[in-house]
């Protein structure tokens, strides 16, 4: 049994112009999107890019999001976008996502992922071949 | 006590080409926009239009949203988003929301929404002059 | 020769908060993704919706977009977004677009757009099945 | 006279999945958010952070916008966005654009934009103190 915790994925995200609305702060929807980007690039340093995923077949869907907001974002910030695998099964998995700029928690997050098939869109096993780096990903090993 | 039950909304949404990503079905944070727009409408039916909750000095912000993802939206599709009141507080409220393209759900969610001072952005009770309206919207009286 | 002129459609779209920017009024970007919403309509008025064109193994691609602002659109606004034909060519067409609130002309545009194979993404005439409706469309009949 | 030409400032631009439509590539309309992301670093680096020049009691608005898109951008690139000050003016300035993937040339463009009192939202003239750094940019030192 591994004590080492999941693998964390930690990007820089530069606040854009349009992602403001008239409040003044980043519109709540944006958050979906730098989560995306980020477990788009943890799939890039556990060595299964995603763009590879759907090449060979499978989607990995998102089936639900929550998103909780404590702090806002502004028009100049740069923040610090985090996930992890906070579980994972024979046919899905549960990221978990932290928005900080520098101390500050904005905000927490997670999706749940299932796998597909991209011709049949029906719900699938995990491909093998990404069984093991996911598992030590998750820090199952 | 009320056997009422809350104040429905329903729009049309005809999906936008934009909204749609490479696997083919809308983006799904394109949902939490809809959910939007289908909240200002419930505000301009209860007589409450948010332009004017804004104007009068206070925001309704989104501290939290959550969505599930049952079957995708596609172009082409005009979708009906449902909106109500499910539960009403003196600081904030949280809306429920369905996607339906004809009899098939969808997705579901919600949003935690709070009352702030649009100067002093803290936290504030539901100004005085839209409670009653919101407390019939949420089937209280 | 005709003196009709191109068939116009004009819809009426509600401004979406997330659309506004913190500048207080729409973000500039938010006029391609009305274009776009037009064009698709002005397409299912022609009698070629454009889903039907795709299934067909046509895209028409976008490239090229011009939008000049005039005046700024803002939350709240129910804008009318009006598109036609501009000119029609063999392998391509441009559409022009204006954006009104009322009798106030906010925007104009245009989108220059070329016929590619799904398949191969290489440019294409125009299929012909579609040639008569859009002549039409153009007021070249 | 200077033969120097304008400063130029390049990005990288990691594609995300949201900026993809059912087509597989980036939709048009994200190439305008681009455009604004590197303008505003830009500004940066030339001294002028857009946020402050906001601050001061400006705005520098977007009265047109141009794009010819030549080869389409994919889920998986990361894109190098290119901007410099190709005109500058008493009241208003106009930015170039390029986006490329390595040595192939995605899509060209270009903005108008003009100085508005952030109260007033009229037209005005250049703030005299961004008047030296932006010439400076433009290359007309």
């Amino acid at each position: 049994m591994s004590t080492v915790g999941p693998q964390r994925c930690t990007i820089d995200i530069e606040v854009r112009y349009i992602e403001t609305d008239r409040m003044g702060h980043v519109h709540h929807a944006n958050y979906i999107a730098w989560f995306e980007l980020v477990r788009t690039r943890l799939c890039v340093e556990v060595g299964v890019p995603y763009a590879g995923i759907e090449a060979s077949g499978y989607l990995l869907l998102v089936t639900a999001v929550e998103v909780s907001y404590r702090q806002p974002a502004d028009y100049g910030d740069v923040v610090q976008v985090t996930t992890w695998i906070e579980r994972l099964q024979s046919r899905g998995m549960r990221f978990a996502y932290e928005v900080r700029r520098g101390d500050t928690l904005l905000a927490t997050g997670a999706t749940e992922n299932v796998w597909v098939g991209s011709e049949s869109r029906r719900p699938c096993r995990m491909p093998e071949e990404v069984g093991e780096p996911f598992r030590r990903a998750a820090g199952l090993w």
